[in-house]
């Protein structure tokens, strides 16, 4: 192994998920690439976003209480990154997609999408120069040639990577191994040398 | 374009990054796999992690102000999977990776990991069943060989992804596009045709 270098402390996370947040802004519906997200709760399913507070997108979601997340597949990556350059201030974006709903119409949704999250504001926190909007799942969208055995999959949704600040798009590569799974021989090999000391 | 489906609203982020959070709890260094991150503000960098409430990882980080956080290679898989497999309560982890400090104690990181961030806590927030802890990046580890140009390459650093609820592992494919560049195209066509018509 090398010498640890210190790189600053200016570091994202490697790789981000690409997403397209949606959103009712001053009556019109508005997209902007997201790449700031995780799920933040497992019961309710709570997902939360990371935004600049100068951004369009938050006050739409400030002044109608919901927002959609959909993850636009790799063929789509033109369009994607346009919604992560304009500003809905400045140019509509709202004839990009083709948009359907769901229960309420603060989370207007991308149809071209593979997957969409309809979410309803729980919670905004302030940072000092971002907002995270903590978002209840309240519904899930998908179509069947993206699913295997009634699960989604990602070899069919193709979902796009970020990485930050080489501001490089990545697809997602191979299969690497089971979860929760891969790490049980490690276990039980360690078992088995315990039991012979 | 097929039919969308609602699919209920369990749903995860497609894909997740694997990185292995680093504590000290009842005074011995611990490692848990967590794929629910985000960087959350820019300026001060934050990065925010989402664990269960119940996880020995919670307990160190509450107890002690701070946090690292690892991210792994693919070659890593097998420990990786391991560390969200056993509890720290139940399993001493500290032997598993090779151990280094940068600022503090209370984030210990991993020396075979091509990226280390080592986090001061600087807020904590409470969800139904999951904590936020939300860390200041006070600096960030990595390796020449892991760097080109000076800057993190992530087909160097090869770190993994995760899919859940298939809970399977997957690695970065290959490279998409420029983001703040692909979709400028597409602004330059809408002109283009705006002028036109």
């Amino acid at each position: 192994m090398g010498e640890k270098i210190n790189i600053g402390n200016n570091v994202f996370v490697y790789p981000m998920p690409v997403t397209l947040v949606g959103t009712q802004v001053e009556g019109r519906v508005n997209f902007m690439t997201v790449g700031w997200i995780l799920r933040v709760n497992e019961n309710p399913p709570y997902i939360g976003i990371g935004i600049n507070k100068n951004h369009y997108t938050a006050r739409g979601i400030l002044e109608n209480g919901g927002f959609s997340v959909n993850f636009p597949s790799a063929d789509m990556v033109e369009k994607t990154d346009y919604c992560g350059i304009v500003s809905g201030r400045k140019e509509d974006k709202s004839k990009l997609f083709d948009v359907f709903y769901g229960k309420f119409e603060a989370a207007p949704m991308i149809k071209e999408c593979p997957l969409n999250l309809e979410c309803g504001l729980v919670e905004t926190m302030e940072f000092p120069t971002n907002y995270l909007f903590v978002g209840e799942i309240l519904a899930a969208y998908s179509e069947e040639q993206y699913l295997t055995g009634g699960r989604l999959d990602i070899e069919k949704m193709k979902p796009l990577l970020l990485t930050m600040p080489d501001n490089s798009y990545w697809t997602v590569g191979d299969y690497k191994g089971a979860a929760w799974k891969t790490g049980l021989s490690l276990k039980d090999k360690k078992g088995t040398e315990e039991e012979k000391n």
